[in-house]
Order: structure tokens, then sequence, then C-alpha cells
């Protein structure tokens, strides 16, 4: 089935769910907070466009050429797909689909490019699928947006590693059919590698530095803090959306090493909001109990008390970090605020804020400007 | 570094371990058998140029650009790759320098392309290992190799998942640093993302059929058993190899339809050879104690087996099909001596040859029905 031809099912399948002049979705325009302020209309629309593409790409895995499937095999992709990859918050993939629309500045999309730009975005769904599928079962855990861990599943078990490859491997399926034409599809694949192989690092990091031999804080510190963050969650989460969108714009990625940079960092920043959002925010907004202190994490809290605890300071620390008992942890949480870590954060927000908008705004692109400033909108100061 | 740079850091690790001359290497010829009977100083040779290869291409992965190792993780991929990825057979990695050589029909290979074929025979190794780290884990396989299965090694648990991501990574890495300015370059990597969808497709349907749910023999068919093998073995062990030395010789993969299904069959073959081998070998001489009675595994003997019982022996089938015990399993050999499965199996192999001769002398081109029969060669009536 050629690119037309599915732009064709995307548009029968959507005619069905939303009024066909909603297919050519306006520019959201780029000023900060205005997304926040925007009636949710229009991402209702963007949101049920985006879910319709789903069903096209996942149809079309299901009766992929490459392979043939058996009755229950096709029934368990397709089963695995629904759980894994189609529940999430979607942020991912929907932000290529606004950046692109920025980039375009105002312009109506073609058809074809919502269909392509979703298709994009759910590439990214399916990255962040893989990656979750496989580290719930190396990090041993229970539950994931709500539901069971995949492998928990009855009767999935260990064939989840081999569901995780599968989903790997359905990003080059749905760029070889949708993209493979296009002047930008090496460039479209080596970047999933790049950033697929820099989580991978990232992850390798985490799991050496936290699990391997002793729980020992010595290993902590704000380089590798950096490093795991950087790497396991800035590259896909935040660059990986913005290069997909620049590259189906007809921009060479070697002349945006600077936007990389910024979203790199707004990465880093994001993820020391989560860390410290995990000890000090209210459980009842943040939809769930942090228990980093227990599981002994990395967490940039931890990293900044080390360098800020006296000697005895330091003891207490160690002795309290990593353990179930709750006593413990309250004595952790008790010394982080007798560090005012929660000061240190401010500080820090606001200096990252500083720096970042400092950065976007000496873009010579208002454009590019826009998608920076619409990322950065969205996070900064988040409760949640 | 470029590829030229790589190949003069080939020149110098290979000048310390052989003399220069042996770099270029003659082509092996084609005629069926030659490769058996003659010397195998040149094998040597090319194998340890082989590993030269690998240790150029590990140092370039643990100074990849991309990521920023800390010592710890640089040490941790070292051993990983040490321990997965140089141990193996070498069969699949060789053919690929093989295949190029005979396509070359006589002319000697550049230095370039000598290292170049070698890296490309390096993917499809790591492409096991990664296969083979993570299949471990789902079978909860003890051993590999002769030693230990990598997660069962202290302190890399679940780990191993990760570094089977990354073993599947360094590929991408490898055929971009070394490829990315070739014609083929993007048919390469086509190809390679083609044939690990395949693998970890064949795998699902292996996995699916012989583990989920209760044993039940009634699900075991010739069309199953010969999907997995198709899918799971035969696309990567066998056309792989190959198609890398046709795109390397300037082949559209396309044009060679017919060299890929003939590939197929032999890859069928080859595993049909092994079912066999494992039920029916001398121990001594396989260099292993067959367990596929025991494991339930989807053997072609048990599908050729169920084609051929009447009721009753269905019966013993079921009854004793995929248990501990050695008692069991006997009743099983003992069915399939009755079946005169030895000779439902010579009759094939003998057909398979036939099959596969036929076609490839139907081939127009000399070269590419040595490269056949090359591969032909070295698996016919083996006995390990």
């Amino acid at each position: 089935m050629s690119v037309s031809c599915c732009c064709r099912n995307l548009g029968k399948t959507i005619k069905k769910a939303i009024p066909s002049h909603h297919l050519h979705l306006r520019s959201l325009g780029g000023s900060l907070y205005r997304r926040r302020i925007q009636s949710s209309s229009m991402e209702t629309d963007l949101k049920s466009t985006f879910l319709n593409v789903y069903s096209v790409l996942k149809s079309d895995l299901l009766h992929d050429p490459s392979f043939e499937f058996t009755n229950e095999s096709r029934l368990w992709v397709d089963r695995m797909l629904d759980y894994n990859v189609r529940g999430g918050k979607l942020n991912r993939g929907l932000s290529v689909v606004d950046s692109f629309k920025l980039l375009k500045q105002g312009n109506d999309l073609t058809e074809q490019e919502v269909f392509l730009s979703c298709a994009l975005g759910w590439c990214i769904e399916w990255l962040q699928a893989y990656f979750l599928v496989l580290d719930d079962i190396m990090d041993n855990s229970v539950t994931r947006r709500g539901q069971p861990c995949w492998f928990r599943v009855p009767q999935v078990g260990m064939v989840a590693i081999n569901d995780g490859i599968l989903l790997r491997n359905h990003i080059h399926r749905i760029l070889k059919k949708h993209f493979r034409d296009k002047p930008y599809y090496v460039d479209l694949v080596d970047l999933f590698n790049e950033v697929e192989l820099q989580t991978a690092c990232g992850q390798m990091i985490d799991l050496i530095t936290t699990f391997e031999g002793e729980k020992d804080l010595a290993k902590y510190s704000l380089s590798i803090h950096r490093r795991i963050v950087q790497y396991k969650t800035a590259y896909y989460s935040f660059y990986l959306p913005v290069a997909c969108a620049l590259l189906m714009a007809g921009e060479n990625l070697e002349n945006h090493i600077d936007v990389k940079n910024v979203l790199v960092d707004m990465g880093i920043y994001f993820q020391v909001q989560d860390d410290y959002l995990d000890c000090f925010a209210d459980p009842e907004t943040l939809g769930k109990i942090g228990t980093d202190i227990e599981d002994f994490k990395c967490s940039w809290l931890v990293v900044k008390a080390l360098e800020r605890c006296s000697e005895e300071q330091t003891k207490i620390l160690y002795e309290n970090y990593g353990k179930p008992d709750p006593s413990n942890v309250a004595k952790v949480k008790d010394l982080y605020k007798e560090l005012d870590l929660e000061g240190v954060f401010m500080e820090y927000e606001s200096k990252s804020y500083e720096k970042l908008t400092g950065a976007i705004e000496g873009h010579q692109s208002k454009a590019i400007q826009a998608v920076l400033k619409s990322f950065l909108a969205k996070i900064y100061k988040r409760q949640k």
C-alpha cells in the first residue's frame, strides 16, 4: 500500500470520527503559555486524528508482507500493541505534530503532512513502549500506567522481551513503508538509531550505578546524574520529536546542533523537576507516591544533598538512604529540608529558565523559537 | 575516523599478527567440496584477519562520540562484547567474506574490501549475539558456548536485557561509521532491519506455540515448523551473509529474489538436519546431548511423526512427548524408529539436495552459483 493510499485510509477513518474540515488544522502559534489557555477542542481533534493514525499503522503491521502471521500470532501482536503503545499520555508523539505545525508558520498542513507527522509521532510512542516494556522487566516493576506491567500479564512473562524487540522493529517498518521515498529517509533512520543507542547507554549507566554490587552513595555525583538523565530521557523525549519535525520540514540536522543543545538542557531540567516532585510534591496532585529515597535512586536531590552535607549529615544520609522503612525515609526528608533543597531547586529552576529562554531568544528563526518555547511552556513550573 | 583510517588501523593490528602479503587473499574458488579439502592455512589467516577487525570495531564502539562513557560503563561493554560476540564459531560472519570473494571471481580484494566484508560479517555476529543473549533469558537457559549464559554471570542478571539492546545498536554504529558514504548504505540498513524483524517474528511464533498455555501437540504442524525455522533461523543465518556480500558487490537485492529463495530453503534444510541430529546423532560427534523431546520442541521429527502416526501411536506420542523422564523419552525414540523417521529424513535430505542443486545450477551467474554451492557443501550430510 502506498503512502497516498494510507492517506486515503486515514481520511476514511477520520471522517467517521470528526468532521473533515478539521483535517486541515491551523498552526497553533507559538507564544509562551498560549497553549495552556487556548480552548482544548483543537487538541481533542488532534488527538483523535492521532489515534486514527494508530489504527492505520497497526493494521499495516498486522498485515506486513515480510512475515507470515498465524492467527494466534496476529492476535498476540494486536493485543500487545494496544496494551503497550496506545495507552500512554502521547505527549511525545503529539509534540511532533505540534512542532511541525509551528515550523510551517501558520500554513495549513496537507492531509499527507498530517498523516506523516502523526506517523513519526507514533514512532516515538513505539520507541517509548519498547523501552518501558523492557525497563519494567529490568526494574522488576509492578504497574505501569495504572495496569500491571506487560510481563506480569498471565501467559506473557519473558515473552515480553521478544515483544520489546518487535516494538523496536515496528518503528523501522513504519519508517520504511511511509518514508522510504523521502529525501530525508536515511537521516530519519540514522536519527532513530542514534537516539535509541543514547537511551540504551543512559539506561546502562543507570543500571550499573544503581544496582551493581553494594549500594554505595559514593558512586553518585552531579556528573553521573546528568549523564543518566541526558542519555536516558532527554534525547528521546525532547530532542527526537523536534528533530523529526525538522527533517519533515526539509532541514539538515547538522545545522541545528544549537536546537539539540537547548532541548537536551530542557530534558535535563525536566528530569530534575521529576526528581524534585518525587519528594516534595503533593502526592494527590502528582498522582503517585514517590519512592526515589526508598529505591536508592540517583536523584538530583541526593546528589545536591551530598554536595552540601557536613560530615555528620553525610553519615545520616548514608545510614538512611535506600531503605524501605518510613522512619529512614523521614530522616532523609528532614535532612533535605535542613539543607534547604527546596530553595536550591527554586534557584536551579529560575536559572535554568533564564538560561533556556536566553538561548531560545538568541535563535535566528522565529519558527524554531516558537517550537522551543512551546516545549518550555509545557514544563516550566509544572506541579505534576 | 574515516574508513581509510580504519583500514590503516587494521593494517597495523594485522601486521602484528600475520605477514602483510596475506592481506590480499585469493578467491577460494567455488567447486563443491573444495572448501573441505583445501589446506586450512588460508582459513586460519582469514580468521585471524577477521578477529583483528573485531578489535578495531570494538575499540571504535568503546570510544563512540555519541555517548560519554564512564570508566565503569566502558569496562562493562568491553567485557560484555568479549563474552558474547567474540566467542562464537563465526561461521556466519566469515561466510560474508567468503561469499564476497567468490562474487569477485578470483580478483584480489583490496585492503578496504577485506576490512568492510569482515565488518559486515561482524555485524551478523553482533546480531546473533543480541538474539542469543535475549533468547537465553527467555528460554531460561543455563549454558551457551560452554560457559554460563550472560544473564547468569554474577552481577549481570537482568542488565543483560539492556546489553542485548546495546548489541543491536552497535550494528548500526558499525554500519554508519564504515558504510554511510556507500551507495548501498540505505539498502544495508533496510536489510539488517528486515532480517531482524523476521527473526523476532520467528521467535514469537516459536515462543507462543511452545510455551503459551498447556503443552498441546495439536498445535504442531509442518506449516508451523517451517515458519519457525524459516523466520527464526534461515533469514539471518543463510540469506543475510550473502545479501551483505551482494550489496558490497554493487548488486540490487530486488534482482536476487531467487537467491534469497534458495538460501531460505537451505536454511530450512539446515534446521531439519539440526532437529534430526538432536535425536539420532552420536552425542560424542554432535558435542552435546539433544533434549528436544524432553523440551517439547516443535521439531521436524515430531511433526513428521504426527503425520504418520496411527491413532494408537498418536496416543503414545501425546503421553510421552515433553516429559523429562528417560523412560518417556525412550518411548518417543522407539516410536520414531517404528515410523522409520531415519528413512524419512534420508529421503528428505536427498530430495532437498537435488532440489537445491537444481535451483543453483539453473542460475545464470557462475559466481553466484559458486557462493550457493559453497554454502550447500558446508552443510550437506553434515554429522554435527
